[in-house]
């Protein structure tokens, strides 16, 4: 027997149908890439979210058709989010920082029909116009003025122009709800890039619990700034909470120095902020030069990589600012965990409080976790066993958009490719990746705690942990090393620093010294490099 | 195109799993019916659940067969929640304030299987038992010892013997979340009651939405205490947001007199409490009585009828309670509204806050709110116009379970039988009854106003207002007032003492005195029987 409730299908489209209705004079800021501040309601972006639709519709695009963008956090970005999914069509949020032979391959894969772009990225447009055959249409995020003259993008049209002609009436259509609703691709370090396709339920589903009190805990008394991009998974969907809950939403636009972050936090009393901690960073350091302080900022959401102590530290000591650290991927919308504290650790000593804060968190509503061994068994929830963490949920993906090969669900659980531990209250704590993470006779050691120790020496610049075949133990660590300018340790003192810091077996059996350790664009250590860089080498003794 | 992520449906059982998954050594504490204090986990909640699943597979009941339960707020009530929903089948909470001729025809009509009910209720299902020939199993929720010896019912067993021998593995089931989960009759004034039947994706959701900060903000930092019965639509939904957030559960059983109530606070150190203003005004004469303090309590919200302002100046102002209006109803799961303010209003001085605390409050994400005509046009919302209060949303109901006629809703939208304001920021403002309303020349005059005006007059204990037909104006309002002992006042000066406080043609065009107003059961004014007692009443000069 069905219950006899209303039938109401989850749609983005209500997000904006209620924001309009309930929350019409919130604001909305945005720093433009023009530079100056833009400010209007939701009762603004409502309208304009309408005459998207219907701009979308005058292009004739069929139901789930994609549409793409190049663009920084601002407004207009957000009519997109609204007007493009809300029409029953597939936002398509690009990662501008990928290198334009990958967009190229992106846009073709996914087949976008349109392209909207802010003026920052006219040269990669320009730079794959000719190559991407889908793209019917190329939007200039700007005004008809601002539309360069010879922009070698062909038929290339303003925003403003195109959506201005556009009528503010217009019914939200009615759908299913398992409709595909944006997409975003991963920039995987193997293979080519790989697409979540999110679901107008899956998006509901996800605001709703990311917005709870032990998640982000947004409110209509919340001003948010999300630093971290729209075209990262959605900025972590805080749009749509924000939407559903009618905080002010603060955009920074291509503005993501310490000074300008800082005065929009000021200018617009900011009580939230999300971001990664290369932007908290570049924000603290700039704090600390010029003795600021916050006047509204009340706690911030730090996700993307592990948050180092010293950063939480500085925001909940320095600036009573309470530091969440998070943890997520593309592939789950992104929000797995979040590490609000229960009731029995705000009783801790502060050094273990920290203990629990540098924690990825415990599962957001609808998220379950599991750790297993190499042979798919339950490790067991004590905070040491570690092994491959594996998720499940309405918002985590079950199967890559025009995936090639099986769907990568093992028993209906989603492998992140990291590696965790999970405590007795839940709280996961990454310890690795699973393809770093060394395999030595049956038993796991963590890349990332070998390199810790190293990097605790003196004389240690960087270090990276590799694993090495071994006949007897399958796989045995060494540890590749940059001293410090003028720094003279060697290979015994190194070894020797380990002992009584970790276990016998998981010291390093040989260390290797290097001018340098091979990095990517983003700052992070590339061990499939250092691999291939060392792959003449051999273990002593062998 | 269909989105690609995970398919997991919305069920109640999910909600236990994830709390005894992540929360598992939260606590779970009941006052019982045997008066002394049980406390046990969600783990623990969570095998019991589970035994009651099985218990009632080994009853060989069917998908979506009812199992009723006559039962205070406690732990064994909570198993049923999760082991009879999470099962497949409908738990059907009964009113025990109800009279047994009512419980009689509901549970005929609900064609329950079967029935589990405290001691304190054994005289009820005495007196029902050998009407509700549907009922094949009666359950007492005791230990074996505890069981009458000769109860007069039927086969009667004990819950603890009957579930005690159940295995505590179970796989919950999975279904369609459309799925009847629960129901609840509404005690109408006409007519037979009528039951509004929940699915399990209507309580998910509920459950997801009332946790929002700006609706009850439950995390895992919370204990809940939730006065307001279990039979009361859930118990508002918190024992299903509790398990999804991992917070402490505080159940008061039968005791709802001052200081059991608040020694419970105390002791379990509760930091949220629901209820209706009645018990909260027990609450509050006990503490004012012992010079009593509180030292957890942080916010309460209050439903079910209108909450007085001096109560929310004493718990606000006294005590530093915050205090939630909220509006529901049972066809609504219940949540609609919650007054909690937006940054505008904190801004304001304390007499102006109050008018907005006064409000009923404003939508919970999912629930669209409108004021209609006569006609069944929109009304603007500028806290002025006032018209019958329609509502919509996914745990609203479309039909009541073998409903007779057609659907209630109207063009998609279910009629509250209220009638309200709504204003600029939507907070919305219960004025009347729609039945109760007086129409008098195509405006509408709010007999709650009426009454409050005369009820400010020294001489009045009490004031009913209601519309009398006329050849004209259709209706035109009087007053029926009840004197204070020892008062004289009289007609003229009544209507004298309106001039100045609302406009012309809303003063009443007579006074009738009373001995007294006819009252219900929970004290509420019956203006049906009082203009059965008027039928001869005729307006002066008709």
């Amino acid at each position: 027997m069905l219950g006899l409730m209303q039938n109401h299908p989850l749609l983005i489209s209500s997000l904006i149908r209620f924001a309009e209705r309930h929350h019409g004079d919130a604001e909305i800021v945005s720093r433009r890439v023009e530079g100056d501040i833009h400010r209007y309601t939701y009762r603004d972006l409502a309208a304009r979210s309408r005459q998207v639709a219907n701009a979308i519709d005058g292009l004739q695009l069929g139901f789930s058709e994609r549409v793409a963008t190049l663009a920084w956090n601002g407004y207009r970005h957000l009519e997109l989010y609204f007007g493009v999914s809300g029409s029953g069509r597939v936002l398509h949020t690009l990662n501008p920082r990928l290198h334009p032979d990958q967009i190229t391959w992106i846009v073709n894969h996914a087949e976008d029909a349109v392209l909207c772009f802010d003026l920052t990225f006219l040269p990669i447009v320009k730079a794959i116009a000719a190559r991407v055959p889908t793209v019917r249409h190329f939007v200039a995020l700007c005004d008809a003025a601002q539309l360069p003259a010879d922009s070698g993008v062909p038929g290339l049209i303003s925003y403003e122009a195109w959506v201005g002609a556009a009528s503010d009436r217009y019914e939200w259509p009615v759908f299913d709800e398992n409709s595909a609703s944006s997409m975003c691709y991963t920039s995987g370090t193997t293979g080519n890039p790989k697409a979540a396709l999110y679901s107008h339920r899956s998006t509901l589903l996800h605001a709703l619990a990311g917005a709870l009190p032990d998640a982000l805990c947004m409110s209509a008394r919340d001003a948010v700034l999300p630093v971290v991009p729209m075209f990262h998974v959605n900025a972590w969907g805080l749009p749509y909470s924000a939407a559903m809950t009618g905080a002010k939403l603060v955009f920074p636009g291509p503005a993501m120095d310490g000074k300008s972050v800082y005065e929009l936090i000021e200018a617009e009393q900011v009580s939230f902020a999300a971001g990664v901690p290369t932007v908290w960073q570049m924000l603290l350091a700039h704090m600390q030069a010029s003795g600021l302080r916050f006047s509204s900022l009340k706690r911030t959401v730090i996700g993307g990589s592990a948050c180092p102590p010293a950063m939480i530290t500085a925001f909940n000591e320095v600036y009573g600012v309470e530091v969440l650290h998070a943890w997520g991927m593309t592939e789950m919308s992104p929000l797995g965990t979040v590490c609000t504290l229960k009731n029995k650790h705000l009783e801790l000593p502060p050094e273990q409080q920290m203990k629990v804060r540098l924690k990825q968190g415990r599962s957001v509503f609808g998220v379950d976790l599991k750790i297993v061994d190499s042979d798919g068994r339950d490790l067991p929830w004590d905070g040491k066993a570690f092994g491959d963490l594996m998720v499940k949920g309405p918002w985590i993906l079950s199967e890559y958009y025009r995936g090639e090969g099986p769907s990568p669900l093992v028993d209906g659980w989603f492998p992140t490719g990291d590696v965790a531990t999970i405590d007795a209250d839940g709280y996961m704590q990454i310890t690795d990746r699973s393809k770093d993470v060394i395999k030595s006779g049956g038993e796991w050691i963590s890349s990332i705690d070998v390199e810790n120790i190293a990097m605790a020496h003196p004389g240690v610049a960087m270090a990276a942990c590799i694993g090495m075949k071994h006949p007897k133990w399958d796989e045995r660590p060494i540890i590749a090393v940059v001293r410090k300018p003028g720094a003279e340790v060697g290979r015994d003192e190194l070894l020797a620093f380990y002992e009584g810091k970790t276990a016998e077996w998981q010291i390093p059996d040989d260390v290797v010294f290097l001018e340098a350790i091979p990095l990517g664009g983003t700052g992070k250590m590339q061990k499939a490099k250092l691999r291939e860089l060392l792959k003449d080498y051999r273990l002593p003794g062998l």
